[in-house]
């Protein structure tokens, strides 16, 4: 088999070479970027590849990983395809086309099953609090779910953890902070504008967690609203939820519940200094759950707080997974080679 | 009239200092701190002071400001009124004391009128938060309240600033971040844990909010809940807060009613990048309100973000309005000089 990066200079192309070393049986790896990045020579198992110009026709692979931007991904992926594979697409290109399967393999991994050619992979804000929520969701029933979000920089790639670090240092050193990556200066600062401003005066980034919920979790009468706030961290997005349930349910059977589904990892001992954090979520595959308590505002309903790795649960991992799923299932069909 | 500060030498005692020269007319300031910063000499209007010993009796001024730390206070505010003032107490000892008026200026001003020597000073989270959702429960009657928390680090004082800095410092000079203030390390981190751990799952600081606000709003059937959560800013705090509302409210309606309200600045054009953020927040007295949007969660409800200034609003400028609150009644009363 072989798998196809498109992207592959980039932040999330990083955290893919990273994530296939360790997953996925496959036999090549062809790499991508804009001919810019293009040259460039990456290491991937021991071996140097060189980094070629993606292209504008079909790709010569099974599967092919892009994360390149919506606008590349918009004009490009059906060309991709014709050369039989199938596009695992991280931007958000597609996730709203009905006859795209919007995925997180723990959720709807089945829905894969029925793509045309393209799936899409989720927003990673989404992909974070589906893999907590659904299961919820799927025992008690949620009604309503409000999120506030504390989001990496690194939700906007490289660069903006590089604008980060650089603009920390500046203003450590005595200097004022600018920025470009970002609408306003990022170091120790709290921005609540990620993504355009939409006409309801919700955000993109916003919508896409109510949007994106609705079509992984397969259920649109769930009210979702969402405040999306970049904050200076590196990586790893946070997440406060609130929940109203169907049917009751006990911080208890939340805990049970979430410490056998897939994804997860209940970390709710409040005592011993034990909750979700970026420091101890960064790097790691399952998403960190815990402040599991009942909630003061909706009877029985739930409270939680979750830190997950957007640069893995949130993209890159994501995207392996939704691959090996169709793998497993023996639906990555043997292409006519091109 | 004769002014005392209590803790003068902390991140708090620096702002009241800083509140006092712009506001209240008073002709003598008293300063006062532990024993390890007694001695110490601060400029007051052009003029040097020194920094005496706490009291343990009797202080001789008609308004003290006193910020020490609850312990402080729970044992020594009964003794500093035998002098005949009044004691605004920063900290949390008297707040839930059914005899001690806790007072936001704009909201339950009259409340401190009834003092029996002793005023409470709101926790800063719920003080910022209800200058911008006492005039919306006013007109539109709050039913729910979800409030997220964005806290700055100088919420833990003057050290909780330092500790960040310094350790900022040392993670960009590629060392591993240590941590004595916070329970873990704070650099580009997230920490959702403030105060201590109650019964019930929630933080101290949680709780506060729904006391308090029940307290100074005067309604306790509002249903509210909260989530506290560290990152890593120096000062202001911001708020992501979600309302049902009894009678249905449009976001204009809200802004209209917001601007006539004192204590708050709207700040709402998101299209110009106006929207409320610790950057822009900083040094202020007014409460920054923006990204008010009709609420995806519950119908007629709105959303909204708040960033304010917790050592001002939330803290030092809060208690001098209390001050000038009761001076501009006619309520300090002579006091017997000791």
């Amino acid at each position: 088999m072989r798998v196809a990066i498109v992207g592959a200079t980039g932040a999330v192309g990083h955290e893919l070479m990273q994530v296939l070393e360790s997953r996925l049986k496959f036999d090549e790896l062809l790499l991508y970027a804009s001919p810019r990045s293009a040259g460039s020579r990456l290491t991937f198992g021991g071996q140097e590849l060189t980094v070629q110009v993606t292209p504008e026709g079909p790709i010569d692979a099974d599967v092919i990983l892009a994360s390149a931007g919506g606008s590349v991904s918009k004009a490009l992926a059906h060309r991709w395809i014709e050369g039989g594979g199938v596009v695992i697409d991280n931007s958000s290109a597609f996730r709203y086309d009905a006859q795209v399967p919007l995925v997180v393999p723990e959720v709807n991994g089945e829905a894969a099953l029925s793509h045309r050619g393209i799936i899409a992979n989720p927003n990673c804000t989404t992909a974070i609090a589906v893999v907590a929520v659904a299961p919820i969701h799927r025992e008690y029933g949620v009604k309503r779910m409000i999120v506030s979000t504390y989001q990496a920089t690194s939700g906007a790639g490289q660069k903006g953890m590089d604008e980060l670090l650089e603009q920390t240092r500046v203003q450590l050193e005595g200097g004022q902070a600018t920025h470009e990556v970002f609408a306003h200066p990022i170091p120790f600062n709290v921005i609540p504008h990620i993504d355009a401003f939409q006409d309801n005066g919700y955000t993109k980034e916003e919508m896409k967690v109510v949007w994106e919920t609705h079509k992984i979790i397969g259920d649109s009468s769930i009210r979702v609203s969402c405040t999306a706030v970049r904050i200076p961290t590196l990586r790893t997005h946070s997440e406060a939820i609130t929940l109203e349930l169907e049917r009751p349910a006990t911080p208890a059977q939340i805990r049970e519940l979430l410490a056998r589904s897939a994804g997860v990892e209940v970390r709710d001992d409040p005592a011993a200094g034990l909750y979700p954090m970026p420091l101890t979520a960064s790097g790691k595959y399952d998403v960190e759950v815990g402040r599991i308590r009942e909630s003061l505002v909706f009877d029985g309903g739930i409270d939680l707080f979750v830190s997950g790795d957007q640069l893995l649960k949130g993209a890159a991992l994501n995207a392996v997974q939704i691959a090996e799923y169709l793998q497993e299932k023996g639906a990555l069909k043997e292409r006519q080679r091109v």
